[in-house]
C-alpha cells in the first residue's frame, strides 16, 4: 500500500515555514506498513493543487493533503477538493456544535468566518477534529482514499494519530526500518568495511548511510517479503561488523539513550553551558519522564556569571582564557557540587561568527565531563557556522557521557 | 523565472530527517526574485528521479536538486544526472585535488570510495564545494538549468550561497513580501476586520494568515508588476489597520525583536526556566550578537535547584506549589539578582504528559517579568502537547517581555 503528501501553502515555498509535519507523518506511514512515496509541496493555488492531485492518485493509493483549511480568503483547499470530487458544500450540525463548543470561553472567534468552517463537502465523510475548527475530511476516489487535514503541527498529529490512522487501519504489508547509530569512522571507510556484507544482501533489503553532527546512521530496511526473523539475522550480523563504533542499535536521540542509562541506574545529571546557550539543557528536559534524571544547568553566557555563580576566578580566564581547558573544567566540577548531581557536562566556545582568533579560530570548543571517578576534558573543532558549532557541541557532549555511563 | 526543488533521500519519506534545507532555499530564492514553484521529495530511485525531473522541467526554468551525491552505494543521484542528461563520469583534476586538501589532516578518508567523489560528468560544470567532497553540479537543458547540491544542511548553505546563487544571478522580476505580526486577536477576527481591505486589493497583492503559538503573521506578498513604493503604501495601511494588535512590521522571531530592543537600550537580561527546561535560554541565545545583552539562565528543573539557587523557600512551594505566581515571582527577582541584569524572565509549569492535576491541568504554565519597575507574573494554559506547551509559553514569555520594554 503507498501513499503520498500534498502539503498546501504559499508559507512553505517562500520559506516562511519549514515543513516539519511531512516527516512526522512519513514515519507514521511506515509504522503501520504504509510506504510513503512522494512529498509535494504546492501553492495555494487552484490549477497546481488539481495537477498534483492527479499526479498523485496515478501513483499512490492514500493521498494525505495538508494545509489551506482555515477560515481566511487565502486558504482554498476545501473549494478545490469540493470541484475535484465533483460535490458541494453543505451545513454539517455536528461541526457547528463542535465548533461553538471549542470556542465556548472565546465567543468573539464565532464570527461569519468561524461559520465557514462548518461547511463541509457533501459527498465527504467528516471526522472529528478535537483541537480545531477544520473538518477532517476523507474523499473516496474510486478505490483510492483522499484525507485532508489541517497543517497546524499540533492539529495534525491529533487528526492523524486519533482518526485518520485509526481509518487507514493496521495494513498487512511489512516495511521493515532497523538503525544503529555509530561514531569514529569516515562514511566511505564504513562503507568499505560493510562492502561484502552489502554485496551478499538480498534484493528485499536496503542499506543506507546517514551522517549528521559526527554520527552515522546505517540503516536497514526491507520492502519486500522476508521475515522478521531473517532481516533480524542481517541486523545482528551488521552490528557485529561495526562493533568498534557502535553508540546505539536503535534510531533515538541521544539525549533519549543518555536519559535511558541514567534513569535505569538512578544517577542525575547538571550542566553548566556557555556557547551551547541552553541547546544542551533543551535537549535534556525535551522528553517526558526527564526530571528523573536531569536536575538542571547554570547557562553562564555572560563571564560574570561564570565568575560568580561558576565559581571561575577572574584570573583563570585572564590566565588561559574563557574558552579554555580549565574553564571547562571549573565549570562542570561547580555545577555538579551546586546542583549536587552525580554528573556534569560543561561547555566553552566560540561559535561565531565574530569572537575567534588564529589560536581559538571559530567552532574551537571545550567540553568537561564531570563524574565520581573524576573530570574530563577535551576540544574539539566543529565547523564555522553558529548553528552547526552549538549542534555538533551537543552531540560531542552527549556521546561522550554515554560512554562514559557504559564504562 | 521559475524554480523548483527536488530534494532526494530515502530518509526524508520514513520521516527519519526533516526537510530544514527547501524552507531556507525557498527564502534564498525568493530574496533575489525567483518564485518557486513547487518542492518534490523523491525517494533514491532512478525511475522516480527521472520522472520528477521530467516532471520539474515542464513547469521550471531552474530545478535545484539536494542529496544523494555520498560516496556510498545508496546515493545515486550523480549515476542518474549522467543517464538524464546523456553524458558520463570523468575524472576531474580539480575536484581530486579539493579532496586530498579537504582531508590532508585525515588520510584514512583518502579510500577508493572517497574516490569516486572525483568522477563528475562529463557535460556539467563544475562548482566547487569548499567544505565537503560532493561535486556541486550544473547542468543546462536548453535554456534551463539544474543544479546539483548535496542535501547535508551546512555543505548546502554554503554552496547555495558562495556558489548557486551567484551563479543564477540576481533577476529582475521582482517578488515583494511584506509581514507584519499581530497578537491578541482570533484569526477569523482580523480577517472580519480586514475584510474592505482584502476586498479592495490589486489582483498583484495577496494577503496570507500565518498562526503559530498565538501569533499571527500577516503576509503581504506580491507578484506581479508594481512599484515597491506603491506595495509600501498597501502595507502602511494594512499595519494602520490592525495598530493595536501590531507586535512588529517585520517577520523577525521575537527573540531577535526583543534583542535589537535591549541592544538599543544597552539593558541586559536574564532568564530562570522550569518547564521551558533551556528553551527560552536557547533562543536567547541563538543569533550572533546575543552576547550584548543576554547573561545567562538558572534552569531550575529539579525543585532542590530552585531552593538552592534560586532562593525559593521550601515552604512557599509546600504551600503554593511549584507552579504559582509566588514561586515564578521569586525565580523572576532572584535571577535577575544574581545574575546582575536589567531584566528577567521565569517559568514554571506542567508540560505534560503527566504531572497535571484537576486544578492545574497539563498545559498550565505561570511566567513572571522582573523590571526595574517592578515584577508582573500572569497564568496561561498553553494546551495538552509537551512541545506545544514549552514552545508557546517562549514565545509568550518574549511576547510580555517586547511590551514591557517598549512602555
Amino acid at each position: 500500500m503507498r501513499a503520498e503528501i500534498i502539503t498546501i501553502g504559499d508559507e512553505l515555498l517562500i520559506g516562511q515555514v519549514v515543513d516539519t509535519n511531512s516527516a512526522w507523518m512519513a514515519e507514521r506511514l511506515n509504522e503501520i506498513g504504509i510506504e510513503l512515496y512522494q512529498i509535494t509541496s504546492v501553492h495555494d493555488q487552484r490549477e497546481q493543487i488539481i495537477k498534483a492531485l492527479d499526479e498523485a492518485f496515478g501513483r499512490a493509493d492514500i493521498v494525505l493533503t495538508t494545509g489551506g483549511l482555515g477560515p481566511t480568503n487565502d486558504d482554498i483547499t476545501k473549494h478545490v477538493l469540493c470541484e475535484y470530487f465533483g460535490t458541494h458544500l453543505i451545513e454539517d450540525e455536528r461541526v457547528r456544535a463542535h465548533i461553538y463548543d471549542l470556542y465556548r470561553e472565546r465567543p468573539d472567534v464565532l464570527n461569519k468566518l468561524t461559520a465557514t468552517q462548518w461547511l463541509v463537502p457533501e459527498s465527504a465523510e467528516i471526522l472529528e477534529n478535537r483541537v480545531g475548527s477544520a473538518p477532517l475530511m476523507i474523499f473516496h476516489h474510486s478505490k483510492q482514499i483522499l484525507a485532508s487535514m489541517p497543517g497546524v503541527p499540533y492539529e495534525m498529529k491529533i487528526a492523524m494519530e486519533e482518526q485518520i490512522l485509526p481509518y487507514i487501519g493496521r495494513q498487512t504489508a511489512s516495511i521493515i526500518h532497523k538503525t544503529l547509530q555509530v561514531s569514529g569512522i569516515p562514511e566511505s571507510a564504513l562503507a568499505i568495511l560493510l562492502e561484502q556484507y552489502e554485496a551478499s544482501m538480498p534484493a528485499a533489503l536496503h542499506l543506507a548511510y546517514l551522517p549528521k553532527d559526527g554520527i552515522i546512521r546505517l540503516r536497514l530496511s526491507c520492502y519486500g517479503e522476508m521475515r522478521e526473523t531473517e532481516v533480524n539475522k542481517w541486523f545482528e550480523d551488521l552490528k557485529t561488523l561495526v562493533a568498534d563504533y557502535l553508540i546505539a542499535d536503535t534510531d533515538e536521540p541521544l539525549e533519549v539513550i543518555l536519559g535511558k542509562i541514567l534513569t535505569a541506574k538512578g544517577q542525575t545529571i547538571a550542566t553548566a553551558e556557555s556557547c551551547t546557550g541552553g541547546k544542551l539543557a533543551s535537549l535534556l528536559s525535551k522528553h517526558p519522564g526527564s526530571s528523573a534524571f536531569y536536575y538542571g544547568s547554570i547557562i553562564s553566557y555572560d563571564n560574570s556569571v561564570k565568575e560568580h555563580l561558576l565559581d571561575v576566578p577572574v584570573e583563570m580566564i585572564k590566565t588561559h582564557g574563557v574558552v579554555s581547558e580549565e574553564v571547562v573544567r571549573r565549570m562542570a566540577e561547580t555545577v555538579r557540587k551546586q546542583l549536587n548531581t552525580d554528573l556534569s557536562i560543561a561547555t566553552s566556545g566560540i561559535a561565531g561568527p565574530s569572537g575567534g582568533s588564529e589560536k581559538k579560530p571559530v567552532g574551537t570548543v571545550w567540553i568537561a565531563w564531570a563524574t565520581p571517578a573524576g573530570t574530563t576534558a577535551e576540544c574539539f573543532h566543529l565547523g564555522k557556522l553558529r548553528e552547526q558549532v552549538t549542534d555538533r557541541a551537543c552531540m560531542k557532549a552527549l556521546l561522550k557521557m554515554i560512554q562514559l555511563c557504559r564504562r
